[in-house]
């Protein structure tokens, strides 16, 4: 069960100054350059020196909350709330863990580490050198006295699936546990059927251990803004009104995915409104946009709890693919026309909102859509100000188009809605003053881990065949 | 590969008579009633003597159609389009292979047999008599001539769905082979997960191997109306106009599906549409209504052509199993408050609905939506026409109505429409007409075979839950 160590700050500081050693020793055997070891040194120090205060203060806030009573979860503290955070090692998860676990909601993270074997499989790698997910809770416990609870395996496995919940006995369960690429989706047949195999089934056994073994439970389910594709009309939040031939109802908004990945999101989302219609189940969709950044208050505490930031042609984001293109000299690759517009947000963000969910649960029998992001961008304007923010550092950052890999539209309305979360407190950081502080510094620091061959589109829509893609053949020849 | 065998008539006639004492020598076996099989005999009889000559033209038509160029295929004949038919020994999937084996399409029946498999499992039955798809297809070929390729498969097996696909060649696959009952979907966990597991990946794999391997063939995909839901406002045909904050688009018809079977084919829906934009696939989404009937002008040509008929909880849908009650004296069981209206339409309509699809198929790229379905009715409107039916041919029809297994709406709007198959060419058989000669008469007829146990509602939308339902128990209890 929970374990909160009382340690005082003097000896989280010593213990997050010494568990820095690992990681250094850990580069070297792992073949980084020694100028790379000192640069993680220096980052390491001065990470240290900057951060611990933080996250020192983040802890001691966190112990005062546990000691609060549960009815003070709304008002943005833990309180004891017990959170399952299934794909707590991924990125948005692990930020999410560690956010709600420094401010005093019981955490325990649910993973099968499928995103790690994918990065094997395909020959790819995070920009930041991240540790495991062992060594990330232990040194999570050892620097905040906070335990999180760790449960390795499979939602797709009903038998794991039923013990973890029956074990921790959870107030929400923040699901991230699925497969969240539309190029891996687009790969080949193997990946497509995966992909929407690993998410919808993964599910639909999240909503029946909801059921039937904590009824009360709070569903709280990432999809994505890219279930609503690109329609001509506003994008509301989840459902729209529709006046049709002297009638009215207000409906689930139309969707429309552009991947098997997004449409895996659709059927989540489908299968999760009858569910909260048929067994009465409390689920909030959050339809998140883009993410980006990779700094939060707790992942910067200290090196073994860096988050993993992903550049690559297959899990890496719009805007931070950028922001690695122009730290090491790439042009910025816009893919075709460059007028793609979607909602973006800071995973600083993203953790708040995922907060704010958990603080304000849907009630029983509700279906309720948050439209996740606070800012909407073209990919050429994104382009246009990764350009302008690298001057301001020195960097010489060219924009080329490439051929889009993807079948979408190039030019298109986008208006879409995300007041709720704000009605809820959410205060959003914006893009521009995130640009040099939260991104550029901080992946220039690790610039020298980029492999330029993974920058380039790997996936290309039109191409996805029937015969297994084993990628790492293609990636090799680079 | 096809074997066209040109018998005549009177070979095929000496066949037929023959080709009937199997059937009779299985029922003894079988273990049915001395005075069933004396039934099966004289309907044998009385079959052959009024509809071989019906079967005799359509075969001698199919020959004369197959010399036709095959682009006389929109004129109404087959002039040997080739069609893979999924599912095709199936209630829907069965008639249709038939209907255009008959009408000089080259028919390749793929099907992995699991509707047998779920009646063997649960205890449940046809009324009628079917025999094995080997013998049907053997049967089919001696007395028509024609030759109906059989493929035994799952299509969520690649290997196998790829070298079906290869050695056939289909112009146009019609695309049965789902999981299409839903409270078997309903029945527990398990099975939920299997059937959108089932539905939704064997599609995908339907999908790719029409890019990968068949890029000009045809996908007409079996929907459902139940996909739609029950909105406030008109249903259309797949698509909606909306005009929202001063802006017009054309969007997907927002889904609502209340079972586990719903969503999956409003999953494949979602998928499939994606595949006409992604790959340019042509592809049609039949949202077919609720199916009543079991008589088609092929499946009685013989009785070891005999379709299947349910009237159990699980796969019996409303009208059919209204009929069979009313034919064994049982009361009516309409669920709650029997306002829940759909849309019906009989099998013969079906058969032709498919054609009119094949024969009319729709561009590279489009995803074209089509209401298959006749009238609508609502539940009680369906009791009371089989009550009122019922009583000229002498039997008593009562009506009880039983607590509401179902999550639904049971007093609501509804108003779907359905004009795209009718200005294609489809002229519907109307309930009223159909009532007594293809329905009542029939059922009756079988009704010894009738087990009373299997009438009641077994599922309960409410009650699905983690624990494996053996089913098998609670149907031998009664």
């Amino acid at each position: 069960m929970m374990q909160l160590k009382g340690h005082v700050a003097s000896v989280q500081q010593r213990q997050c100054v010494q568990s820095a050693a690992p990681l250094l020793r850990s580069c070297r055997v792992q073949g980084v350059s020694g100028r790379s070891v000192a640069k993680v040194a220096k980052r390491t120090a001065a990470c240290i020196e900057r951060k611990l205060s933080a996250s020192i203060n983040a802890a001691a806030t966190a112990e005062k909350q546990t000691a609060a009573p549960a009815q003070t979860a709304n008002g943005g503290g833990g309180g004891g709330t017990r959170v399952m955070i299934i794909g707590g090692d991924g990125y948005c998860g692990w930020a999410t863990a560690l956010h709600l676990s420094a401010r005093g909601y019981e955490v325990c993270i649910v993973d099968n580490l499928c995103r790690r074997q994918f990065d094997l499989t395909l020959g790819l790698d995070t920009l930041t050198p991240i540790t495991s997910i062992h060594d990330r809770v232990r040194t999570w416990g050892e620097i905040s006295g906070r335990h999180i609870d760790l449960q390795i395996g499979d939602i797709c496995d009903w038998e794991f699936l039923s013990q973890a919940v029956t074990s921790f006995r959870p107030d929400a369960m923040v699901h991230f546990g699925e497969q969240r690429s539309a190029p891996y989706s687009m790969i080949d047949r193997q990946r497509a059927v995966f992909t929407q195999h690993n998410n919808v089934i993964g599910n639909i056994n999240v909503m029946f251990a909801i059921k039937e073994l904590v009824p009360d439970c709070h569903l709280v389910k990432l999809g994505t803004m890219g279930e609503y594709g690109t329609p001509n009309i506003d994008i509301e939040e989840g459902f729209i009104t529709i006046n049709h031939n002297g009638r009215t109802d207000t409906l689930p908004y139309p969707k429309q995915g552009n991947s098997f990945y997004h449409l895996s999101k659709i059927h989540d989302s489908h299968n999760i409104h009858f569910a909260t219609k048929a067994w009465k189940l409390a689920a909030t969709d959050l339809n998140q946009g883009v993410v980006y950044g990779v700094r939060t208050e707790e992942t910067v505490a200290h090196p073994a709890l860096i988050n993993r930031y992903d550049y690559d042609g297959v899990f890496g984001t719009a805007l931070n693919r950028f922001v690695v293109q122009a730290a090491v000299g790439h042009p910025l690759t816009v893919y075709g026309k460059g007028g793609q517009t979607r909602g973006f947000l800071d995973i600083r963000d993203t953790v708040r909102c995922i907060q704010i969910a958990i603080d304000n649960p849907a009630n029983k029998g509700e279906f309720r859509v948050f439209n996740q992001f606070t800012e909407q961008f073209s990919v050429n304007q994104l382009a246009d100000i990764v350009t302008r923010e690298g001057k301001k550092l020195g960097l010489t950052v060219e924009v080329t188009n490439v051929p889009n890999p993807r079948v979408e539209a190039e030019e298109h309305y986008y208006n879409a809605k995300c007041s709720k979360l704000q009605d809820l407190g959410l205060e959003p950081h914006l893009l521009q003053d995130s640009m040099i502080d939260s991104l550029l510094e901080f992946v220039v620091q690790y610039k020298d881990r980029c492999k330029m061959e993974l920058i380039k589109p790997a996936v290309d829509w039109r191409k996805a065949g029937v015969k297994v893609n084993t990628m790492g053949a293609a990636v090799a020849a680079k």
